[in-house]
């Protein structure tokens, strides 16, 4: 693969070279954590000095860090029944966005009838006046709500829904994969009462996750038992190279958070500006506050599995949404719960910046557009006529 | 850390050379393998690779092999009340011997009350007229049985109890950790159901196991949901790197196995030849078929947390038994099993051999024995007279 161009940010980043160094460290590390010995203190020390870094980075205590094997993971953990935080809770029922991603949607260990969804705008943003008229009656309610969309980059409400969320005495849920790293996120600031991170959107390596949680909120309900690792939250030895990795990025990226996001965003403005000469191009949740390096557009006659193949074959990585489903190219569940009709769901592609990104790939993005888009609007398929 | 002897390596295991190229190699893959573009087919191959090298490696199809993050998570997956195998099934009840992993012994997703214990002999080996005897009556049970045991090495017949469960309409779960890698293990030549392996046992990476199944085994109950990854059973974004890493470990250790095997059961009968001069010391299990690499013993007043502090003091990582139970050392529940008085089960250190082990190590070993033997087993603790 020689001049490939990746936008696919959302999908999974590339590994930043501070994970690389910190994974590179820990391989020379034989030891098992939870082992007494030399070797397994500093397998561990590893681990602690990653929980520290994560917990600094989202204004929590370390001890409140369970780190899992990833975002996926995270979610199905936090979304149990019965949690409670002081006097809020237990929590007896589930409410999600609609435009959550595919783990959250599956409504953890919630049964199926004590799940319900608040519905979002046109513009791909929480309706909180849903939220709200969901929570007027009922038992205390766990909501779970993304501080930004991973398909749209739109960024949602969590803080308006943390107070709104606490004065019906519930609690909330922030997957925060797709903001964490690219815009401030506090657990603290938002008053969030659990947060999912994942490694692999930062430039940490795949395979790793964090689970969380406020200071005060009451036990987690473990999926994985058995040994007594992290504090009893979460059996299982240690992904002791990747955890490692896992917490050189969030420092990494923290650190270049702000000068990068100023970057991208003008990278991404170049490429929506090259975008908008295309007739009928649609820009979902542009009208709205985005994440800096997110774009999802279609055009009309669009198909976003033919668009992805000729972008591939122009060297191009992009991606019609998110790539966590199988590798099958469906219709977009957000754009529905935004409204669009599902021809349109089915026509969007995402395009997703990073660190790594220059001007130049933003060029060759561009330019490649103009090559496919007529024959793409035309609804033809490259090499079938 | 200068000239440090590790002899730990059933707690994890340095990583082999191979593995480390492996997930060298997959850092510079930066794509998404649920991604249809290059940059994701190009990692979807790496985990597909993965899974046909060790699918081949216990006889089993690569469509059955399912990655996790640990041993623990596919024994939680493995264990699940409805499992059916053709006519034999569905589960109703768990069966697991004494001497299971922490993992096996929280009992899946069987309520309490469904989970019996088969007991072990003295000699730490299941008693397979009791595993008889609990089939007898009742719904057809999931039986789980380790291939060797973590502590004593002690082989378990696996084989013979696949036999008798079967006849009796249950199906059986092979903890495979400890033995694969070790001794030749073959899903289909035992006749098991469900097999668990874990990487870094064999120079794999710490974070990544395996679930293998029979052909014809019906649905998994997966345990994380939303993604279709895993065949629909387990969602999440898949450890790249680490699975890579797995697979490489695998190759390496199928092909090293037998010679490896047989220069390490030399070291240990060195080893062992060693500690028998000191008066009165017991070795477990040594009357039964064991692992090559594992010894387990103790002597009259001999206490294992200071024996383990002892031995690290002087340069050489020894467990006390699992170190997978949150780095307390308590009573080993192996020995409690086997008929052991709580005192005993309390001063077993645990040596482990593997691929770097030399023959300088076991003799540095047995030189700290002889240092530290006398305090030991007078009970006295260093530095505190």
């Amino acid at each position: 693969m020689t001049a490939r161009v990746y936008l696919d940010w959302n999908a999974t980043t590339p590994l930043r070279p501070e994970a690389r160094a910190a994974m590179a460290a820990a391989w020379d590390l034989a030891g098992n954590p939870s082992s007494v010995h030399a070797e397994g203190r500093e397998a561990r020390r590893l681990v602690e000095a990653a929980r520290a870094a994560t917990a600094a980075a989202v204004g929590a205590l370390p001890r409140n860090v369970v780190f899992t094997s990833s975002g996926t993971e995270a979610n199905a953990l936090a979304l149990a029944p019965g949690l409670r935080n002081g006097a809020r809770g237990p929590v007896g029922r589930l409410l999600i966005s609609a435009i959550e991603h595919a783990s959250v949607l599956a409504g953890g260990r919630f049964a199926p009838g004590a799940v319900s969804k608040i519905t979002v705008t046109k513009s791909g943003v929480i309706d909180l006046d849903d939220l709200r008229r969901h929570l007027v009656s009922g038992p205390p309610a766990l909501v779970s709500i993304m501080a930004a969309n991973n398909e749209t980059g739109a960024l949602q409400p969590v803080r308006e829904a943390a107070g709104i969320v606490h004065e019906a005495g519930g609690l909330l849920h922030v997957d925060a994969i797709q903001a964490f790293g690219k815009i401030p996120f506090n657990i603290s600031a938002i008053g969030a009462d659990l947060a999912t991170l994942s490694a692999h959107k930062i430039g940490g390596p795949k395979g790793v996750g964090a689970l969380v949680v406020a200071e005060g909120l009451g036990a987690l309900v473990p999926l994985l038992r058995g040994g007594g690792q992290e504090l009893g939250r979460r059996a299982g030895t240690e992904n002791v190279a990747g955890i490692a990795g896992f917490g050189a990025a969030v420092e990494a990226a923290i650190v270049a958070r702000d000068a990068e996001a100023a970057r991208i965003g003008l990278l991404r403005s170049r490429l929506e500006r090259g975008l908008r000469q295309s007739e009928g191009l649609t820009l979902f949740s542009e009208e709205v506050a985005r994440l800096p390096n997110t774009t999802l557009f279609t055009a009309p006659g669009l198909k976003a599995e033919t668009a992805v193949i000729g972008f591939d074959l122009e060297g191009i990585a992009v991606s019609s949404g998110s790539a966590c489903s199988s590798g099958k190219v469906q219709p977009s569940h957000v754009l529905q719960a935004m409204g669009f009709a599902a021809q349109m769901a089915q026509g969007a592609v995402r395009l997703s910046l990073g660190w790594s990104t220059s001007e130049a790939d933003i060029d060759c993005c561009l330019e490649a557009w103009r090559k496919l888009s007529g024959a793409l609007l035309r609804g033809e398929r490259r090499n079938t006529a």
